[in-house]
C-alpha cells in the first residue's frame, strides 16, 4: 500500500518477445522475455532518476499478468494494476536487426485484459494526488474502452490540478493518421505538456514547418503549458512560457533503440517534477535516452549518476 | 506441389513457449520455441515411421505463422496451410515440473487463424486420395466454425472411402465434458478409428467399466471399426472386429510428457496403412510413446530403428 | 513509501552465483545470479501467500546492491535496505548435485555492508506496527555488530508487542556450536515463536530426545509461544500452549533444495498473521516447502492457488 | 513425392559448427550447429523468392545427415538425398570476428559421403524437367567422382534443354588455381550462365581488366549466355546478350557474411527464372545479399516482400 | 618442460560434440564441446589425486587440436602431443538419454591424426622414467599404425622397468570381438595390469565363469601382475598375488556415465603409485568413479577431498 | 614440476564476472566467468608466442583458486600459486558498453589471498633463472604487504641479473596517484624495462611533454634500459639505449578492450627474449594488441601465425 507517487502513468505493457543477437523471428529457437510498454518506460525512467511513481494498468491474473508486474516493480515503480480473469496477457514480438533489414515488430496484443480496463477501476485518489499524470497516444488506440478511460482519466487528473502530460506516440500497426488525429486531438484540451515526434506531429496532426514551427502552432492553437518536438538523432526542442528550449542528442552506440523515447520523457518529467527548468530537463532527458539506446530492452536501467556522466562528460573508455 | 500423402491430418498447431528446466513462466528470461499441436504432432510421427503426410491448416502469413510451418517441414511432412492476414497465432505457455507443482499449461489461442478455417479453403482431393484423414477433439472445440469445418472434413473423407481417424483429446480449458459430449457424439457417425483415454471416456462421453467395456461400448453403439482406449502409464487396449488387442506401456523416463498420446496415435496410424494389424500397430505405437517421453517437446523425433529397438529391449546403456 | 507491513524481517541477502546444471564452480563458464539469503526468502514465501512484507538491510550502493533489492522487489516484498559507501555486496558459490557429490557452498560473505548495520539505522516504527518480525539465528553469527543489532531490534519488536520469530538456522561455516548456543540462548528472552531444525536442536542447543521432547523442552525452558521443529522430509512439529500439532512433508521432486526451511517458516508466519490456527499453518507450512524445492533459486515463487491445490491433492500430471 | 521444381541445385552440404559471438574455437564451451552449403544456400534463396526448387546430394543415414536434410526443408526446399551408409557428414569450423582477426575456416570435410555421389544415383528425370540446373565450382574439387558426377549432370542438363548455371566459387583451401582452372574450365561448354567473382576471374582464369572486360571475355571466348561478374561491396555486372547491366551493392551491416554469394545468384535465378529481366534480376539479387549479411548462418531466410522493401528503400529504422 | 611424470598414457582424444539435455543431435541448435579420451581421462583422473602424470598423442595443428591439448592442460596434466600438418582431429557425437533412449555416439574419428602416430615421434625416455605407463584397448583398433606403435611403447616401457597398465575397453563400432581378440591378446605379454569389464572378458576374451574366475584365468594364463574385474553398479574385484579384493559400487546419481571407467582406473593407478594396497587403490577407485558419474563430460574434476568423503560417508545434503 | 621458464611474473589473478552482451550487472541473470590478472595476462601472450613463462601468486584453496589455476594452464603457462586457507579470491564486475554508458568495473578485490603473499613463499631461484621477471604497478597497490613483496621480488631478480620489467598500470579505484607515486617511484631502482601509459605519466608521475619527451625523461631520471610508452590507438614509442622506436597501433574492431596493454608487453618480453631488436618487438607488441580486443576476455589468445598475419597485412575478409 503506497502513499503517495509524485508521477503516475496509465497504459498497457506487454510481453517483449525477441529471438536474440540477430536472430530470426521465423527461425530462433529461444525468444528473451521482457515487459514493454510505453506508460511503465515513462514511470520506471522517472522513478530511476528520484521520482516515486506508479502505473497503473489492467492484467490477467495469470502467470504471464504476474510476470509482467513483477518485472515491472524490480525498477522500483508500484505497479498497481488491477487483476482480471478475463482478457489476455498482450505479446509483441521483435527482430532487431541492421540496415537493409532495420527492426521489426509482430503486435500481438489484440482483445488484452486492458482493453476493458474502465476510470472507475482505478483509484482515482492517486491521479488527483500526483505532481503528474501521463499517458500516450497508444493507450486510446487499443480500444475504444482505452479511448474512453484515457478521456475520463485526463479529465480527472486535470481538474484535480494535476500536471497532465501526454506522448502522441502515434503507431501505424494500430490505427490510420486520421483515426489517430480525431481521438488524440479530442484529448487536448485536458492535456498541459504534449510531447510529440517531429514526424508524428507532421503525419498525423497535418503540421507543417521545422520544429520550431510545430511547437508554437501547437502550443499557440491548443494551450499547451508546454510542447516538447523530438528528432530522433537530431536532438529536441521545447517551447514553454513562449520561449524555446532546444538540445542536441548525444552521441549514442545503439544496442536497443525501443524506448528511447519514453526514457525521453520520463527523465523530462522527472527533472520537472523536481523543479528543474525546462532546459535543464531537455538536458536530462537527452543524456538518459542515449543511455537507454545502450541497453538491451525496452527499460532505461540506469542511474542519476550515470545520466550526470552524460551531460558531464565524464565517461572513460573503462572506469577501473 | 506433393502428390500423395498416405495419412493427412487437420488442426491447429500453436507456438509453444516454455521456460527452460524448472524456470516459472513468471520469472523466466527466456522461453524457448517450439511447434505444437496434435494433429501435426500425429502426422510427424507417422511420417517419421515411413507414411508420408501432410497436414492441413490455416496460418497467418507473418513471421509467427512462417516458423510454424517451417519447423513442421523440417520432420519431413508436408505442411500445406492456408496462409491469411487474418487471425493471429495461437500461442501457449508451458511450465514442465515434477511433483507436487506438475506441468501447467497457459493457452492463448483464441481467435487463432485457424478458427476461421472452412472446409471449402482446402484441396479436398487431398482428403479423399489419403488412405486415411486424422484430426482430433480440439479441433472442434476452437471455434464453431472449426467444428463445422470439422464435420464436413470427415463426412468428405468418409464418403470417399478414406479411413477416418480420430483422438477425442479432451481439454478442459477449452470446454465442459457436456459441451464436449455434444459436439463429439454428433461426429461419430463420420468416424471409423476411435482413440480415446480412459479417463475422457468416463468424463466426457459418460461411460463406465474397464478399458475392454468402454471399448467395445463404444464400437458397438456407435459402430466404429476401431477403439483404442489408452491408460496412460497402464497400457492401451484396443478393440477391432470383435476383438481386444492390449500392449503395456513401455517403461520411460520422462523428459516431457506433452505429445506422448500423438506419438502413439501417429505410430498407430503408420503401422495400420502400412498393412500391420492390430496388435503390431499397438506395440509400435506403444514404442514411440515411449520414446517421445525422453524427447523435449511435443514431436516425436524417432526413427524407425530406435522403435524396433524398444520393441526388440535392444537398449543398453551406451551404444559406442 | 509504504504504510505498514504485517511482517517485517532483517538480515543478509547475498549474491548466490551458481553453475547451471551440474556443472562444477571449478570449470564452469557461466554462473547464474540469484539474490539469496534467509530472512528475505521469508519475507517473500509471505508476501505471496497474501502477507504484506517489508525486508531491513544494508546493502552497498553500487551495481551489486542494487540488483539484490531489485530482485527481491520484483517478489512484491518492500526491499527497504540502509545504501551505504562501506562495505561489500557478500556473495556465495553454489553447486548443486546428486549423491555423492551433494550439494557445496562456498561462502564470500566476510565484510558485507550488512555486517556494519545498527538498530539506529533502520525506521524502528516499522517494526513496532508490526505483527510479527522475524529474523534468523544467520544474522548475529556474521559480526558483533550484528548480534548486538539482533538483539536491540528483537527488543525493540517484543517491548511494542509485535510478535518476534526466529529461525535458529545454524550454519557450521560461519561458527561453532558453542558459539551459536551462547549468542542465541541471549537472544531467546525475546522470542516469542522459535522455528528449529530437530538436528540443530541436538547440536547446537545440546538437547534430547524426540520433536515433541524438543519442542517441549524448548518452549518450557525459555517461555516461548510457539516452537515449530522442522525434520526434513519428516515433516514438523509445533508445540503451542502446550499442545502439539503435526504435519507430514509433501511428496516433491527436489530441483533445488536451498531455502526449503525459510519458505516454510514464510507460509508458517502468513497463515498465523491471517488468523489460521497452528496446524492449519502447518499444512500451508509444509506445502509451500514442498513446492519450493521444484524451483531453482531460494525463493519460493508460489501462489496461494497452488499452495492450496498441493494441500487438496488436485495436482493431476499436466493441466490444460 | 514432389512433381517438378524449377530450379534442381546439386552439391554438399556441411554441418558448421561456430563459437557464438566473437568466441574462439580453441577456448568455446558450445559450438553453434547449422547447414551450410553453397548450392543448398541457392536452392533455399531462390525458394524463400517463389521459385519450387530441389537439392540433391549424398548424405550419411545417420543423425547428421538427417540434421541436414531436416534444416534444409525447413525452408521449404525439396531436400533428396542419396542416403548411405557410407562416408561420413562433412563439417566446417567456423569462426567470425571483425578486423584484423577476420573470418577464419577450418575445413573438416575429407571423406564426406557426398563425395562417392555418382550421376546415376539420382533422379535425372528431375534435372530435364527443371528450367535451371546449378552447381558451384566447390562440387568437382571434392573428389575425382564428384569432378566426373558435376561434369554429367551439367551435360544432362544441358541436353535436355534445362539451362545451366555455375558459380566458379574458387576455394584456395581445396584446391591450386591452376587444378581449378583446368577442371572448371573444362566444364563451361556445358555452361550456359556464368558467375564468378572478378577476384576469381583474375586468379584462377587469368584473365585481366575490368569487370566488363572479364564478363565480355568470358562471355565469348566460351559462349555464356549469361555471365555474372560479381566485385563484393563494389556490386555486380552481368553481360548478356552482348549488353553489359549493373547494379551496386546495398548498403549493408553485416553479421554473417558467409552465404552472401550464394543469397545473390538463388535470387538472380528465381528472377530470371520468373521471367525477369537481367537488370532487374541483379537488383533483386543485390538486395537478397544484402539481406543475407544481416542473417545469422549461412542461409537467407529472407521473404519477397522484404527484398522489395530494400530495393524500395522502405526500410525505416523501427517498424511498429 | 616437465622433469618427470608418475603417470605416461598414451591414446586418442577426441572433441567430443553433444546437445544440452535431452536434446537430440537431429534437431539441437548447439553442441556443447569438451575433450574427451579415455587415456587422457586417466591421467586426469590420477593427477587430480595427486600423481603428476602426462598423456602423449598426436594431434592436428590447428584450432581445434590446440583445442583438446588446452582443455587437457587445465586439469593439471601434462599434454605433450606431436604436432602435425596431416591428419584430422577425431570427434564424436554424444546424445544421452534415460530410457529407452539410452546414450548413444556417432562417431567421426576415422583418419585422426592419432592415427598415424608412430613410436619414435615420442620422447621414449619419459616412459622409461615413469612409475606406470597406461594405454587402452581403443588404441590399437584405430589403425593398423596405431597397433603397432601400441606394442613398441608397451614393450618399451615394460623392458625399462615401467608398469604397464592396460584397460581392455572394447568398442563395437571400431571392431569384432575376434579381431579385437587377436590384437589385444598378442600385447598381454607386455602388460603387467590389466582392468577390463567383466562384459568385455566374456565378450571378446571368450572367457566364462564369475568375476573371481576371469580374474584368475586371465592372471595365471597371462602372468599379469594384478587383474581388475569392473562390474558396474556390481562393484570390481582385483586379484593380485594370488588374492582376491573387491569393493562395491557406490551408490551414485548419474548425470554422465562416460569417463566412469577412466576415472576408475586413473584413481586406482594414482593410489597404487602411491603405495596404497590394492583394497585401498579399489575403494578410492570406486568412489572416484561415483563422483565422475554426477559430473557432466568425460572428465573426473575431483578432489582428493571429496573422494574421501564419499569414502567415509561424510557427504550431507547441503554443506554450508 | 617445470624446470625453467623464460618469463617469470608476479601478481593477482581474479575472477571476472561480467554479464553477456551489453546486459546490465543490475538485471543479467547469468555472469560470464574468467581469470583476468595482468601479470597472467602477460605470462600468456608470452606464452603463445613461443616464450615459457610462469605465474607466481598465492590463491584460496577451494574451487574458486583452483577454477583461476586451471583457466590459466589452459593457455599453457606453469600457473604456481601458493595455495591458502586464508584469504578469498578476488573478483571483479564487469560491465561492457559502448558510448556514452562505457565499460564500467565494480572491484571486489580487498582482502584476497594474494594480498598476504611474502616472497619467502616462492621459489626464489625460479626468479633467478628466468631471463624477465614482470610485475605491474597493480600489485603493490593491494596490500602494504604486497608493496614490500614487490619490493623484494624485484631485487632479487635484479640482484640475480634478470632482467626486471614493469608496467606501471595506475588504477585510481585502487589509490591516488600521490599514493602511487611515491610506491612506485621507490621501486624504479630495481627495475630496467618500464613500460606506462603516456596519460599514467603525467596524472601519476607529475611528468610533462610528448611521449619522446616522457620517455626520455623518465629514461634519463631512473636509468631505465628500456621504456616504453604506450598511447592507445596513437601507438606506442619506446625509449632504449637513447634512441627511439616507434610505431602505430594496428586498425581493429573492439570486442573487449580489457587486456590490450597486458597484451602489448606480453608480446614486448617474448620478442624481446627470443632476441628482437626493439623495434620488432613493438610491432609484435602492436599486432598482438589489436588481436586481443577482437577476443572475450582478458586474455590473447592469439598464435604466432595470426600476429605475423597482422604486420603482413594478409587477412583478407574469410579465409576458407
Amino acid at each position: 500500500m503506497k502513499l503517495v507517487s509524485d508521477l503516475v502513468t496509465f497504459g498497457e505493457t506487454m510481453l517483449r518477445l525477441s529471438p536474440a543477437g540477430n536472430e530470426r523471428i521465423e527461425t530462433a529457437g529461444e525468444f528473451e522475455v521482457r515487459a514493454a510498454g510505453a506508460e511503465s518506460n515513462v514511470a520506471i525512467a522517472a522513478e530511476r532518476l528520484g521520482t516515486p511513481s506508479t502505473w497503473l494498468s489492467k492484467l490477467p491474473d495469470n502467470p504471464l499478468g504476474r510476470r509482467v508486474a513483477g518485472e515491472l516493480e524490480r525498477y522500483g515503480i508500484d505497479a498497481d494494476p488491477v487483476w482480471t480473469e478475463e482478457g489476455r496477457q498482450g505479446t509483441y514480438y521483435l527482430e532487431q536487426a541492421g540496415k537493409p533489414r532495420g527492426t521489426n515488430v509482430v503486435y500481438d496484443r489484440a482483445n488484452a485484459a486492458v482493453t476493458t480496463a474502465e476510470a472507475d477501476e482505478f483509484d482515482l485518489e492517486a491521479l488527483r494526488d500526483a505532481e503528474v499524470f501521463f499517458t500516450s497516444g497508444i493507450t486510446p488506440a487499443l480500444s475504444a474502452t482505452l479511448a474512453e478511460t484515457t478521456a475520463t482519466l485526463l479529465k480527472t487528473a486535470s481538474r484535480a490540478g494535476t500536471t497532465t502530460a501526454f506522448d502522441l506516440n502515434y503507431r501505424n500497426k494500430l490505427w490510420s493518421p486520421s483515426e489517430a488525429k480525431e481521438t488524440l486531438t479530442a484529448l487536448f484540451d485536458s492535456i498541459d505538456v504534449l510531447v510529440v515526434a517531429a514526424r508524428d506531429a507532421r503525419q498525423v496532426l497535418d503540421l507543417e514547418g521545422d520544429a520550431e514551427t510545430l511547437a508554437e502552432t501547437l502550443g499557440t492553437d491548443h494551450g499547451f503549458e508546454t510542447v516538447v518536438i523530438t528528432r530522433g538523432s537530431a536532438g529536441a526542442l521545447a517551447w514553454h512560457d513562449g520561449e524555446y528550449h532546444e538540445h542536441d542528442a548525444y552521441e549514442t552506440e545503439t544496442v536497443d533503440p525501443i524506448g528511447t523515447g519514453d526514457a525521453f520523457t520520463g527523465a523530462f518529467l522527472a527533472r520537472r517534477i523536481d523543479g528543474d527548468g525546462v532546459s535543464s530537463a531537455l538536458e536530462y532527458a537527452a543524456a538518459t535516452a542515449a543511455l537507454k539506446r545502450t541497453i538491451p530492452g525496452d527499460i532505461a536501467v540506469v542511474t542519476p549518476a550515470e545520466v550526470e556522466s552524460v551531460i558531464g562528460e565524464q565517461t572513460s573508455d573503462i572506469s577501473r
